[in-house]
């Protein structure tokens, strides 16, 4: 049962060039389950700075920030957490009392599964991407302490940017390693690569770990290939829920229940 | 059953030194009965022009502008409707593309009143009142044809300004009249003077209609001495809850039924 919206009600709300229904079901879903007087709304903007002067003038509690307005959101705050800063991406602002601060929970929920997985920074890791979520999660397994890695990147400038930024190793084509992680379009629904492999199969088979960013859909071609190879998988839908439960965090101060999570998560998820 | 937020849902909101709980009850109750997708919320804010920038770069469909911004927000707005023109106030705001129309349903309210109660321009008015509501008021009698009114204030200064953008006569007592109109707090709950007349019980009687525009409480004494008197009530609940329809319709393009509108408004009173 959904809190009543009143005077005192507070609105959090993102902003980005496409608006999907996931965060506002995540976070409506959890102010209902914990009674609180909030209220989550997707909004699009073509005036970013626009955007967030609203945000400071109407007192608005939070935002998460999308593409493409990631990094263009950068100059309009007041403070960059380190998460924000250590990658020049930013994908959640703060307002506590017209002061903004920028965090980027991407690279936060990647520091956190790798954690969680168990990986250690003695494996390798193949990292193939080189946009902005690209630069978030290398800079994870980066500041993780993983030293031996490979950026694979088509785009050889931006590759070879994004691996100078980390001191990875730039491939223009996969290569093998311990972790391969893929961080490119390649398996989501409805793109042109959705039948086909970020990795090949044997990358996949001689892998340990295969990590695939990709959310929609949860099993990506990647994830099932590595599944039936037996590998351990960590999937896309984890770092989407993982990174919007530290922005409810964030905003809130308060920290669900795993029970409480898992529940908002598969709302979330629900057409 | 409100409907569920999603990145469809529109916004629409009020600004306002101290929010209310009024219009954002009234609006979802009435967004739920009809199953639109719309959410109300009410902000205050310490930056107009800030506010007014977010509405139009986050596409919130329409604000309620009430004190102390019914002037400040003139400049900041595309266009203004004739209600507002007509009077240099702003109670509303709507959001076209980008494009901000300003409206004072405050003074179409009033003049739905006087068409619905049958009041008719034969009639002398005494108006004690001149602030902003007092401006909004007073120039829906004048433009609906009254010619014979006196404007009531004791801040000789601003009753003189008024009477003269309205063309009635300025009195800093009150005087007889066929329709009298209390446009001050006398009368209103929690204020100095709570259990004042805003007109002496010999004018009450001797009057046709009296119009008290405190909506809190809906009966004040002076509502009550008419009825006692036998006389036309008007009450300022009724001001109210037609200038926030006057908003639904105007942000939705919607008009509900007197039966959805009698229970919204009833649920908007309720604490």
């Amino acid at each position: 049962m959904p809190h009543t919206i009143d005077k005192d009600t507070r609105l959090c709300m993102s902003l980005s060039g496409r608006p999907s229904n996931f965060g506002t079901r995540f976070h409506n879903h959890l102010y209902a389950a914990l009674d609180l007087n909030y209220v989550y709304k997707a909004f699009t903007t073509h005036d970013l700075p626009g955007a967030i002067t609203g945000i400071r003038a109407l007192g608005i509690r939070g935002s998460a920030v999308s593409m493409p307005f990631k990094e263009a959101a950068i100059p309009l705050v007041d403070e960059l957490d380190p998460s924000a800063a250590a990658i020049g991406s930013v994908n959640t602002i703060v307002n506590t009392d017209g002061h903004l601060k920028a965090y980027n929970t991407d690279y936060i929920a990647v520091q956190l599964l790798i954690e969680r997985y168990g990986l250690h920074p003695g494996q390798s890791v193949a990292l193939r991407g080189s946009g902005g979520m690209g630069r978030a999660v290398a800079s994870a397994f980066r500041d993780a302490g993983f030293r031996h890695g490979t950026l694979i990147a088509r785009n050889e400038p931006a590759g070879r940017a994004l691996a100078h930024d980390t001191g990875y190793t730039w491939a223009p084509e996969p290569m093998q390693a311990d972790v391969l992680v893929n961080i490119t379009p390649i398996g989501m629904s409805g793109g042109p690569e959705a039948h086909d492999l970020a990795f090949p199969l044997p990358l996949v088979q001689a892998a340990q770990v295969v990590f695939d960013v990709v959310a929609l859909p949860a099993e990506t071609p990647l994830v099932q290939a590595a599944r039936a190879a037996g590998r351990t998988v960590i999937r896309g839908d984890e770092v989407a829920v993982l990174q919007a439960l530290e922005q409810f965090v964030l905003y809130t101060g308060i920290r669900p229940t795993p029970e409480q999570v898992q529940a908002a998560a598969t709302h979330a998820r629900t057409p």
